[in-house]
């Protein structure tokens, strides 16, 4: 029974990776993604199990496939916590480009830093904004409804005018991961003056989850 | 029926015009605007369909009055949107002094711009907020039950100081537009090392709708 | 019967006072706080009255304690309010260093103010900011469910990086006035380019009220 199962959610997957290449992905059939509301019933047992896993997959396999492995939650330094629960909202606290090897990306875009280097540690604190959410939600990413807001920081000098290019590196890997449905999210880009640690870059965001 | 129906809006109108122009206008008479919450019934369909025409025309008549119109909603630059909505709050992206005629207010309060041409920057990013909040509310803008809250981005040098008072050409638009009831948010005032295509100033906004 | 109470609320607070001095203060004995949540019945009246004395006693005899009176909010200098209710949310509105007396610690940390000047001028600031949610939930503190959501903006030379340590000054304020399980937060922390009436750090918030 287990192998059926795989077998089925290969054929769900080839489907979705199949479906990830053509535009407008998620619209096309309503079907494909049928419990993301928990009020919607499954056929079967058999039917419920099948889909969530190829749902699971779906974003897992995303993640394999950009080569991401997201980060759990670490000690809190000081009195606050990675993020919180209110409702249906998670709160999660400004990410820096911190790496399993320690931060990267510390100094000024526009002096220190291009651009497309401020992208980089901008999808880095990205990478670090999804680990915490997956920690919010239990595990299971499928939970995430709806990436409500993202603010990104960017420690530039005064005469940088792309901050908004530098927090697509943000906004790209997070729609990217999660589709646009679920991932596309209001959002402010600012420059600041400095940032703690003195990174180039630090992302917070708001989501809705299930 | 259609030209009853305006005659009556027309001397509503003409009341809240009169009324506009006083001290404490909304707190006098609570009467005057009693459909602002969905449970309260109206006495009939023909006194309910004049009241709604009559609150509509009272935002509108403002922003006439004003010379103002908003804008839509342009194509999303990026991997984000304009605005998000979860439950019954609506989150708005960080707004820049665009005009339809393009970018305006490009660079610092307090070398390029003196600090009431900041409010005049902040006043376009709000009027900007507001066209955000019309989509959000599909064009009905008296479902914005309250501007909760807005955070003002002030691109400045480092000794200017008085970065509230630039935010105020935000804050007084919105109110101006919505009232005090509706339109006075909480709020939070700072200033910015540098912002996106350098320009003076951005706002962003969360709004309670009905 | 004013009399036992309170000499009850007294044998409550010496346990509390006892019981702050150690390490995990909140986490050992659950039913020492029974009705935080207004679900949970109390066992009688009498019982519900001296548990509700003491609870109340608990956060204001921290706040005697750190020798803090907090403030209450002040008439609005433009058109924006203290605080905005939304649902059980509470956004507070971005506060100053602002003390009885005016305006303190006016200038930049890394050039007028050291980290540990920052750190008390972002005590300040949290003083205020619990000052604004004591008067959004109507003076009852222990209506405070959560604070979810702290940004610290320091207004900090560009080469300042211990943004994040000026900011532990606002988080450490909240987390000793409410304890762990309500006062911490997820946190932003933020360097600018300049502030509102030049102060070196405003603290804005989101909290959840009962």
């Amino acid at each position: 029974m287990a192998t059926a199962v795989a077998n089925f959610a290969q054929l769900f997957n080839n489907a979705i990776l199949t479906r990830a290449s053509l535009p407008g992905k998620h619209g096309g059939n309503k079907g494909f993604r049928p419990c993301r509301h928990r009020q919607i019933a499954p056929h079967s047992p058999i039917d419920r199990s099948l889909k969530e896993y190829a749902m699971t997959t779906e974003i897992e396999e995303r993640l394999a496939a950009l080569g991401i492995e997201l980060p759990s939650p670490g000690k809190p330094g000081a009195n606050y916590v990675p993020f919180v629960v209110t409702g249906n909202l998670v709160f999660v606290s400004g990410q820096v480009p911190m790496a399993p090897d320690g931060v990267k990306f510390v100094g000024k875009v526009g002096k220190d830093f291009s651009m497309e280097e401020g992208q980089q540690a901008a999808r880095l604190c990205a990478i670090n904004i999804l680990g915490m959410l997956k920690a919010a939600v239990g595990g299971d990413l499928d939970k995430i409804a709806r990436i409500v807001k993202v603010v990104g920081f960017v420690n530039a000098v005064p005469d940088f005018t792309d901050v908004h290019k530098v927090i697509n590196g943000a906004s790209d890997l997070i729609t990217d991961v999660l589709g646009d449905h679920v991932g596309k999210h209001s959002r402010s880009a600012i420059g600041m003056g400095t940032l703690p640690l003195g990174v180039a870059v630090e992302v917070e965001a708001v989501a809705e989850i299930l």
